[in-house]
């Protein structure tokens, strides 16, 4: 049964395994450092549908899909799934997964949702709620283009701290304990809000709630940074990033040498032009299925701390002047399944 | 520890305690049948604020801190919460309760938020993850206008089966076992789509939902409808209502006598011009948390099977001619703690 050890974390007594994974992208994620980590990429970005709201559901879809099949599963031997993306009213979920006819919970938390999902998933699966869970999320461009910014046809000018909504999706199944990789412990993030009004510069928004929930594990756990291979964070891009290392060494943390953002892995930032890195829900979800796990499971890498972040607000909350509250919560994926001791002190 | 007895089933071994609830409501709220049954009602639909939004925020914020302070608890004494809302991006959620510092999960289901809510927090304390969760949520007519329909000011005639948003919010905080009402099962919803696509005739595209998750309870736990004192949906309306009871009768189910609907209590038929009802995510919550509640904890009823229903559409979903998928999750809240029996031959 997963263990509460402090205000806001959990470490796992049975650590649940990473079943199966997949992750889908478009054709610009097929152009770029990560393309051999998909599982599918498709360079038509309506994905055979009429609409592109309608294409980010196929690719939602399709990732699942992608994710049963890897695990030799069918949508029959899910017991229940964790999903929720960007678009008004998470309709690529909805539509996207409503023909699996599986128990469903709606989640919602923005680029975040990855780590929400996961946090979720192990809590329950951990306590034998459930064998096998699914949490799954998407991002596509040109609908968060169209929805929160402005029509593509208008050629709008991106300031430079503007990101790129990626065209992904990634899925994952959470297990029982069996073989890595394994969820060992979650920090579940508060909403923080530092005051940041600029909707073009989402990393500085979510850096303070990236800071808070390392910081948090870190300290709740008494594990260092130096313990993981990899600091993950989802999509913070080049700005939040130097923000965010700036903010954990006043707290004496050091990521400099293991960090890791999903906003800067995803695309080349010489030869893509996406200014300060990727984002989107998609972002963060397909580089920890497509790149991160096959590197715990095979032993490659040991230990990661995956902090998904969300930016909370919507086109009316920043045009009626709202700063941009953030959210990130922390899953500690490993390659052993050594339970963490809830003792901090004795962990090291 | 909450244990599986069917693919969509629960039942609690320690049914967790609903601690203590409040409901707030709005103007239109106040003159209607249910008017005593609020512990606060509002007559500026602004709630003190600038605009629509931030009132619908306000509602909700001030609705959890009168559950706190009924049950005589601070922020810091909730583990943490489940909140979501129709606002695109959940905003009334985000920016209504980042201030209380609570570890917090988004999540989304329509009008179906409560019962999610108490359905994920009901499984987690059970299963002695975290000892009290809030789960709320909450609707404003102004706000759910502007967004899914017209400008007010515009006036548009509305559909004898169009449904009134309540401006309402209802918070529950869950905790173990310790005195009624009680959670003693669940069930969790899927996606049902039977291809309804008049938006404004979401009672019709929810029964289908309804019907689904009530016999399912049901069948899985042996119970029968005449073993509870109220069968809720959510917020059906009068077009809905109908339609639920002739499909549970083609599966030999009567909830002619004991069924009730959130959105036909909450407004006056003949006094309140609501054509078919009230609906949004507050309805449900608050007829929940403000009427429901206290008869159980007092014992005048024994039991009810509480199933809001969600519509999980968006206005961009619609405008491309889709259907309207939606979900509803059950949760069974008694005054009695005796869990249910595993075999349900057992339990009759």
């Amino acid at each position: 049964m997963a263990e509460k050890i402090s205000r806001n974390t959990f470490i796992m007594n049975d650590p649940p395994t990473i079943y199966s994974y997949a992750a889908s992208g478009g054709d610009k994620e097929g152009q770029g450092p990560l393309a051999e980590c998909f599982d599918e990429i498709c360079t038509d970005s309506y994905f055979g549908q009429p609409t592109w709201e309608k294409a980010e559901r196929e690719l939602m879809r399709r990732t699942v899909m992608h994710a049963l099949r890897k695990g030799g599963l069918s949508p029959d031997d899910i017991d229940y799934m964790f999903s929720g993306d960007l678009l008004n009213q998470c309709i690529s979920s909805t539509f996207g997964l409503r023909e699996l006819e599986i128990p469903f919970f709606g989640i919602y938390g923005a680029c975040s949702t990855m780590s929400e999902g996961l946090v979720l998933s192990s809590l329950l699966t951990d306590s034998k709620i459930g064998g096998k869970v699914i949490a799954v999320t998407s991002s596509h461009f040109c609908t968060a283009e169209r929805q929160f910014r402005f029509p593509l046809s208008y050629g709008g000018i991106r300031t430079p701290t503007a990101q790129w909504t990626c065209t992904a999706s990634g899925a994952a199944v959470i297990s029982e304990s069996e073989r890595p990789p394994y969820i060992k412990g979650v920090s579940v993030g508060k909403i923080i809000d530092l005051g940041i009004t600029d909707a073009n510069n989402m990393g500085a928004a979510m850096a303070p709630a990236a800071d808070y929930i390392i910081s948090t594990y870190l300290n709740d756990t008494g594990l260092s940074a130096d313990n993981f291979d990899y600091i993950v964070t989802g999509d913070l891009g080049t700005v939040g990033s130097e923000l965010l290392k700036k903010l954990l060494l006043i707290r004496k943390i050091n990521i400099e040498k293991n960090h890791a953002d999903c906003g800067m892995m995803i695309f080349d930032p010489i030869k893509q032009d996406v200014h300060a890195g990727g984002s989107g829900c998609g972002c963060s979800a397909s580089v920890l299925c497509g790149y991160f796990l096959d590197k715990i499971k095979s032993g490659e890498i040991k230990n990661i701390l995956f902090c998904a972040t969300g930016a909370l607000m919507s086109t009316t909350a920043t045009q009626q002047g709202e700063s941009i509250p953030s959210i990130s919560h922390a899953v500690h994926i490993s390659y052993d399944n050594t339970p963490l001791k809830t003792d901090h002190k004795e962990q090291l």
